[in-house]
Formats: C-alpha cells, structure tokens, sequence
C-alpha cells in the first residue's frame, strides 16, 4: 500500500497563491483562519492522517466489518482512530460554535477531508456522513433538535446516516415504502427496510443518528409526500444521553468490490420512534441539503484515491528497472533504466497527475465558493455562489469520480502485473473508488441534473454564470506572453461550449429524450473545460512565480509542464464528447428494447 | 452472477454469413469441419460452458484457490469440470491427430475457447495455457518431445504453463536470472524463481509441463541469450507416464484482484532436470509461438467477459422500474418504467452491444486468419495471412482487453448500487477482467508492439496489408444506396491513417521517443478503425439480408442499429486519439522524473 503524504507543497499553492483563501477569509469575516492558524491546521491534518489512518487502509480491506446478530464490528485500529480523530479538534473543525464546533470555514474542513480520504477512505465514510447529517439538522433542525442531535454529534460522540435507498429504489426515491405513522406524542411510528445504508451500524460512536426519509399516510405520490425523520438507533433520555434502544436494527452488511472496511447495512425499522425534521412532505428538500454535502464528498473521493494512486505510481515508476529508454540508456550503471524513462509510462503519471491537481483545483474553487455562500454578508454574492455550486456540484461528483477511476486504473497499469495483486495495494485504490460514479446519485443522474435541471431548467443562466468567469478571465490574458495560445484555446471552447448548450435545448424542447441522450457526455464534455480554466489559473500563477524568482521554480516548472500536458493531450477528448452530443438520441432510441439481446 | 447463454445467433451470423467459415473451410480442405459438423460443435459447446462452467464462476471467485505446502487445490468442482472437457473432445478438438487431437481448424477452437472463456474465465486458464504450450512444443519439439509430452498434454492428462516472469522482470526478459546448466545426459539443471505463473500448480491433472525461459551458463547478454526448456513436475517414466518428481515446487499463490480461482503461483526451481526446445539462444522466438496464441485469447477475455456483463445488464436493465421515460410512462400499469426506456442507459447497453460484437467479429476475422496460415497450400496466401495476424494481434489483445474492461465497467453501472454488490456477479466481471490488459505484454507493450515493430518496423508494409482490405471494400460499396455515408467515413478515415503513421514515422526518425509517446493512442486509433470496418460488413450483409427476407429481421435491423450507433458515437472517439498523437514526446518528455512530484 502507497504510504501516503499529504501534497501540502500543491494545497498550498492553491490556498496561498491561485485562490488566496486568506483574502477571502478576511473578507467574509472569518478571522480565526488566519493564515498561521491555516498552516498549522494543514500540517497538523496531515500528521493525522498519515500516521494514523493511512496505516489502516490496508488491514482495514483485508479484515474487513463484522456482523454478528445485529452487531457491527470495525475492523481493528478504526474505532481508536475515531476517538483520536475527534479528540484532536478534526471533527467539529468547520461545526457551529453554538453547538461545540470550532466554526473554522468549510473550505478548511473540505482541505481536512480531502486528507481523510486520501488515506483511508473507508475510514472517512463515518465522519463523512455524519457531517453530512450535522448539515441537514443545522439547516432544517429545530432548536430542540439541534440542542439534542448536533451538539452529540458534532462532539463525535454520536454519529449519523442518511437512509433513502430500498431495495426497489435507490434513484427513484418518489416510490418509496417506508412509512411514518403519525404517535400521539407527536412522534411517528417509522416502518420499512433501506438498504446501502454506509455507517448505518458499527462500534465507533455511542449512538447513531438516522435520517430517514419515508412517507406519511396522507402524503401525496411521488417525491413531493416524502418526508425526513430523525430516528435514532437509541432515544436521548432525560439527560440527552443515549437511552432505551430504538426499533431500528441492521439485518447484514453487504459483502462488495471495495470500501470493504465501510460498514454497508440493511436497516429494518419497525415500528421506530422518529421525529419528523422540516416541514411534511418537504423531505427532499432537507435531504438535498445533506446530498449535496455528499455528493462534493464523493467528488473528492476520485480526486483522494487518484491521489493515493499516483503517490505509489511515481514511486515505482522511478524504482522499477525495466527496458533501456528508447533513446539510449539513461541508468547504464543499472541492469535496466527506472521505466519512468519511457514515454507512455510518463503518458500515465502525467494523465493522472493533470487530473489529480486539476481535480484539487476544482475542489479548492468549489469550497470557496461554500465559504461565500456560507459566510458572506452580502445577498448577491451569496446567490451567486449558490448558483455556481448548483452548477458546479454535479460536476464535481461525477467527473472527478470518472476521471479519478480512470487515474488508480492507470497507478496500477504502471505497476504491471504487480498492480494485480492485493498486497502492493494499488488495486485496492480502484476498488475503493470504483462505487463513487454510482453512488450518491450515479454520475448518470448527475448529469441529468447538470444539463436537466441546472442547465436548461435555468433558461441556461446557471451554464452563463460560469462561462462569464471564463470568458473575463480569457479577455484579460489574452496577450500574455507565454501563454496567450492556451488562453485562445479555451475562449475558443467556452464559446463552442455555450452554442452547443443552445443546440441542444433546442433539440429538447421537440424532444425530451434529447436530453438524456447528451447529459453524460455534456457533463464530461463541461468538465474538460473546467478543468482547462483552471489549469490556465495555475499556470499563469506559475508563470509570475517563476518569473519572480519565488523560490519555488522547480514546481511551478511541473505546473507550467502538466498544464501543456492537459491542454495537448486531455483537453482534446472533447471532441470525441462533442460528436456524442451532436449524434443525438435518434441512435439511441430506434432499437426497440426487445430487439438488444436476440 | 448472469447465466451465459452462448449467443449462437451473432456466432453463426458471422461464421455462417460475414465470414462464411465454410467456404473456407472447403478451399483449405478442411472437410471435416462441415457444416453439419460445425452447427452441431456450437450447439454442444454451448450446452457444457452453460450447464457445467458458468454455475462454477461465482462459487469459484468466492472460495477461490488453496494453498497448503506446495500443494494447490482449485475450487470444488474445477477439477470435476475439467475432466468432462476432456472426455467431451473439447481439449482436443483443434490439435494435431498425429498426437491424438481431432484435428478441426483453429478457428473452431477459439470459438469454443470464446464460449470457454465467457461463462468461466478463471477455469479457463487451466486450458488456454495448456494450449499455449502445445502450440510451442508442436512448433518447435523434437519428434521425441512431441510423442512424450504433446499426446499427454493434447489428451488432457498433462496441463501446460509458460514460466517467464521473475520478480525483478516482466516485460525485460532479457534480464531473466533462472539458469540452465548443461548435464551429462544432455538434460540442463534449471535454477531460479518464477513468478505469476498461471496454472503453475493445481490439482486438475496428473502432471504439469512446464515451458521455462533461462539463461545457459555461455548465453550473450539480453534477450538474445534466452533458451526455452521443458520442466515437467513429474519426469516422465519408461514407458511416458508422470514418474519421479522433478525439482519444481509452488512456494505461494498470489492473492489478487480478480481470477481468484486460477492459481497464479511463485514457482521455485531447484536444479530441476529441463529439456531444451528449439536451439540455444532462441528461446524467445519459441515462446512467441506461445505468446501469440496467447495474446489472442487474453484479448478474447475482453470479448468474453464483456458478453457476460451484457447478458447481465440487458436482463436487468429490462426488469428494473426506476422512473419515468421523458416523453412519459411507457409501463404505465407498473410502479415506473424499466430503465431501459432512458436513453443514458441505452446509449451503456448500445456501447457494451457494439464493442462486444465487434471485438467478436474482429475475433472471428483473426481465427479465419489463423486457418489460412495454418492450413493453405498457397505459400503467399499463408504469408500474407501471417502478416496480416502479426499486424493484428496487439490490437486484439490491447483493443478488446481495453474495450472489454470498459463494457464490463458500464455493466456494473447499469445495476446501480447492486453492480458493486458481490452477490449480483456483475463486479467479479471488472475484477476479472481488469488484468487482461497487463497480463501477456501490457497493453503499452502491445502498442509499442504495433507501432514500432509491426507498422514502423515493416516501414508500413504490414498496415498496407490491412488499409488495402479496406480501400478496396469502401470502392466496392461506395453507392451502397443504405450506408454509403457511412462507407465514405470509413474510407476517409482509411486513407488518415496511412498519412498519419507516415507523419509519425518521420518524427520517429529524428527522435525514437515519438514512438512510445503515439503507441497506446495509435492503436487504439487503428483499433476504432478497424472495428468501424467489421461493423460496416456486417450491417451490409444484414441490409442484403433483410431485403432478401431472410426470417432474421429482427436481428438484422438490431445489427444496422447497432452499425449505426457505433459509427455516430463511439467511432468519432477516434479524434481524441489522433490528437493525443499529434501532440508528440515534447510535453511528455521535457518534464525531468525528480520534478513529476514535490
């Protein structure tokens, strides 16, 4: 398994110099974070996570969770890891003061989970989640709930779920059947059995918070009678402490391709006491709150494994002797040169690093973009920032997760026949990663949402507030000396980008299936650019410093080189994308579904 | 776990009229393999794989294979299941009658090894390099070798393996430190440890020939000092049966990814008694008889398990309810449509349905190759057959096993949460297929392979011998009245090539890095293409076939469909790559290897 090493030589760049969080900080009022508190933090994360998680993800695979009669075993190391993790500040970092957090920004706590992932991203499901529940009672909780639920979970001492799939829907959540019965104490008696519940039962907390969505007699069909429920595993008592045991209980965990140390539970509620959160019937509303915490997480995921991935790869890339370079040898001291010498070895380490740092770019802009949303005083420039994380959330799940299989499939082609097996750990890494373009929304119905609803559902306003960004930023470096052909390149691209959104609204209002047929490849299409605005950032961020002389030549010079390499060699995918999109849904619906399988 | 059906509807579509196996098979002389005789072959072949292989795939992956002291034990049934083969003539069937084989042409092997392969890829294994070795031993095996070892491994009581990797070494066999001394009686003492080492040890047969590449004590440095030897378990006895053991011994089995129940062994050689093959020094030209047969069906495990993740999903796809279609409820009496009505799920299963039957029609030309190489008494026609499988093997093995791992990733997509789930079968396909594209050369090697050895090598001649085909096929059908677009896309892309391998041959002149930096893109470039050829035939003969009314329109018009699709979606993929050559070794080489990571 790669030893991993937090990359805080490239977090800091994007932190310090191509977003500079510490003006945003300032400007939003965030004065805890100030620049040596964010470089203490970042170091401190990762001491954390190198010394005592990575050294987990291994063992974690092999021994995987127990299940024994109802009861969750962790396997060894990750319940000790929990405690330390909370006790060192690392879960309540970006929480609400009022209810025990340290109220640091999000961006902080997303750089914190971005190192979480990086080294054991089985491990990060627990507290992943459970952020993600904290989220969800913040924003729709009421006062007493959020006395009850968030301050315990926000000390880590309660953890918590989010329950929607079952067994016949896991998209489709309109046609649940869990349902809630109205006590008279105010509570509902919740009945129904969910499934792929991650964190739904193990021994790292006292209790475990569910979040539950399900549907009240008198609800309406569809996906506007679902309503939420917090139901925990065991009723707060008097004191708020975990009391008398719930009617909830986890029937088996399932047995899969990766995230083996993740528990994955089949819940059964029966007849549990939950107490409705939001409003009746508005439960994918507040859900949504917590998916789209979710769904930047698993986004990250890609980018964290990728991470891990090309760590090892570039390791054995300069260790493995194999073959003279094609030029003549460059070990001759050596019975073989280190294969790092050879051109489509660097082709692989170079692909993933182009997406691994593009991806992490994409990541940092994204967690600004949460600081304003959460923290600015101003009303337009929160709207904005809410709009372009609309925008940009679906992107963010689903190409950095496709992109980040591509990038640990790739670490392990470089290690040849030794990537196949288990204990080099490389294979591990795309298992592991192999559930993010699924879950969470498979990236398939991320991209209907990009281009359904975010897209054309915007009259194409969300699409315009981004490529205005790009458009500003291209009008101003147009002459740069170094650089301006890259500029030209993606104006060029941003433009297209724009004509070929129009396109195919047009196609949709004659033709619904238009869209559907064009959002996966619209999506991936939409993430090359992306990746390539903020590729230029770098790059020109690079460009001034080495020019500056700031110390940091040889890594602006890697900067500098892996942005050619993305604009010469990846950047160019999208028209293959292109065509897709323009090839319509004709191709895609004529064959009567009786007729694919003869 | 999906239940193979062997699509004998596709198989008899291209061998009874795309290819029209019988013609051949008559013009070769080859008169035993009647059509009678050949129908019957695929009916019965079906029946074994489907009732007897494919039950013991999933039960294989889970209990996968055993280890105890050198002793290997496969998973319960394999044993059983190998011996049925065997008494079922399906070991035999293509192998020479001088040593007890049934003597059908080739191309009639590998479609049973396609039907082998796709219902139970790992016990696959125990076969396919059992043949390996008997195509080594019979092109290259004294007369006594033959008699010796080649009746035992063609009647299945002996199995095969190929011995060349070493820890230190996969691909650079030319470093390989396993010796051979001579002896007095003209045996050579082997020495060393092989590693990965396929069927090296297991319980199937009674003894296990083992093909080791070594060095002697005189040999020249690099690949050129390589000899091959027999090393068989047991030595045979005076009268040709397994007798006294040899010095071989399995110190471990590898725990890997996928293909848990084919036993992939450390094999310890301790002055073990070995038989040269073939002359001193050649070893290498040996084992590429071996490897070449290989190759082709490590790429045939992309078709195969890319048929298998179909036949899943197609299922699934049409059972599933998940949403509404678009343009409204087409299965209005049910909770929600099943998913195949969204065309993002259509334009998976149409991806998985083109490669597939692609990869198989590129299947089927290669096996009609193979029979004319083998069998024609026509010198020229047996050597341009032989230029033409020389120019198509890395692309087989690297084109499908690429595609195939793809279609297998779409297939687990397709099931959402329950791809990732063991139980379902679906993730086991990716697991197993993900190391057909570095096992048997990596796909890289197969690349560089192509480009430099095969196309540059031959300073074009042997991609002549295929754009030849093409040209003259896209004149032949340029007013076809239905696909002359189509034909004339195919043409123009036909003659691009020619003029892009000219334009990297001469950057490859001035610099030998531009090689390596076009390889994997140029042949997945060639690949698309060449996949665009095969499904342009087929969609003529099924447009002849459908105006003649054949009582097969139904699969014909899915056929043209499917033509369609792959020339509208998935041939403009072909693009990216051409631009990822054109980008050429700078921005991959100007990066020195201590800057890749700071």
């Amino acid at each position: 398994m790669p030893e991993y090493k937090a990359p805080l030589r490239d977090m800091r760049f994007l932190i310090d110099h191509v977003f500079d969080f510490h003006s945003n900080y300032a400007a939003l009022g965030a004065t805890d974070a100030s620049a040596d508190m964010v470089s203490a933090i970042l170091e401190e994360g990762a001491k954390f996570c190198e010394n005592v998680l990575s050294p987990l993800n291994r063992s974690g695979d092999e021994e995987g969770c127990h299940f024994d009669n109802g009861v969750v075993t962790t396997p060894a190391g990750f319940k000790q890891a929990f405690a330390q993790y909370v006790e060192g500040g690392w879960h309540g970092l970006a929480a609400d003061p009022a209810y025990g957090g340290q109220g640091l920004p999000s961006s902080l706590g997303l750089v914190i989970s971005e190192m979480v992932a990086s080294s054991n991203t089985s491990w990060g499901m627990y507290p992943g989640l459970t952020h993600g529940a904290m989220s969800a009672i913040h924003a729709h909780g009421t006062d007493e709930q959020k006395q009850t639920y968030l301050r315990k979970l926000t000390a880590g001492q309660w953890t918590g779920t989010m329950c929607l799939t079952e067994a016949h829907c896991g998209t489709d959540l309109g046609i649940i059947k869990t349902r809630a019965v109205p006590q008279a104490d105010g509570s509902y008696a919740i009945s129904g059995s969910k499934i792929f519940i991650s964190a739904g039962e193990h021994d790292m907390s006292d209790n475990i918070v569910h979040l539950v969505l399900a549907k009240l007699p008198d609800a309406p069909a569809g996906t506007k009678g679902i309503s939420l429920f917090i139901v925990p595993k065991f009723l707060p008592d008097a004191v708020g402490e975990a009391g008398e045991r719930n009617g909830v209980s986890c029937g088996s965990i399932e047995q899969k391709m990766g995230i083996k140390a993740s528990a994955t539970c089949v819940l059964n509620f029966d007849g549990a006491k939950g107490f409705l959160i939001g409003e009746p019937n508005k439960g994918l509303n507040c859900m949504f709150t917590m998916m789209n915490h979710a769904r930047l997480g698993t986004g990250m995921q890609g980018l964290c494994l990728g991470e891990a991935s090309f760590q090892g790869a570039i390791k054995y890339a300069n260790e493995r002797l194999q073959m003279r370079a094609l030029t003549g040898p460059k070990a001759p001291d050596k019975a073989a040169d280190p294969i790092i010498v050879h051109p489509d070895v660097r082709r692989m380490l170079l692909t993933m690093k182009a997406f691994n740092e593009g991806n992490r770019a994409l990541t940092y802009f994204t967690a600004q973009l949460l600081d304003v949303a959460h923290l600015s005083a101003d009303q337009t420039a929160r709207q904005d920032a809410e709009d372009l994380l609309a925008f940009l959330t679906p992107i963010c799940k689903a190409f950095m997760t496709d992109t980040g299989l591509e990038v640990t499939n790739l670490g392990m082609q470089v290690f040849g026949g030794h990537g196949f097996i288990r204990e080099w750990g490389m294979e591990q890494l795309v298992r592991d990663c192999r559930i993010a373009p699924i879950y969470e929304g498979t990236n398939g119905i991320q991209a209907l949402d990009l281009l359904g609803r975010k897209v054309l559902g915007s009259q194409g306003k969300l699409l315009r507030g981004f490529t205005k960004i790009v458009h500003r930023f291209c009008a101003a470096n147009a002459e740069h000396p170094q650089l301006a052909s890259y500029v030209a390149q993606l104006n060029g691209l941003n433009q297209q980008w724009g004509e070929l959104t129009t396109r195919v609204g047009m196609a949709a209002m004659k033709n619904p299936d238009e869209v559907g047929a064009a959002s996966v490849d619209y999506l991936m299409y939409s993430g090359y650019i992306i990746l390539g605005y903020l590729w230029l950032r770098m790059a020109l961020v690079a460009q001034a410093r080495l020019e500056a002389g700031g110390g940091d030549a040889d890594f602006c010079k890697a900067k500098l080189a892996t942005s050619e390499f993305y604009f010469k060699r990846l950047l160019p995918r999208i028209a293959a994308h292109r065509s897709a999109i323009e090839a319509g849904s004709d191709c895609l619906m004529q064959l009567p579904a009786e007729l694919f399988a003869l």
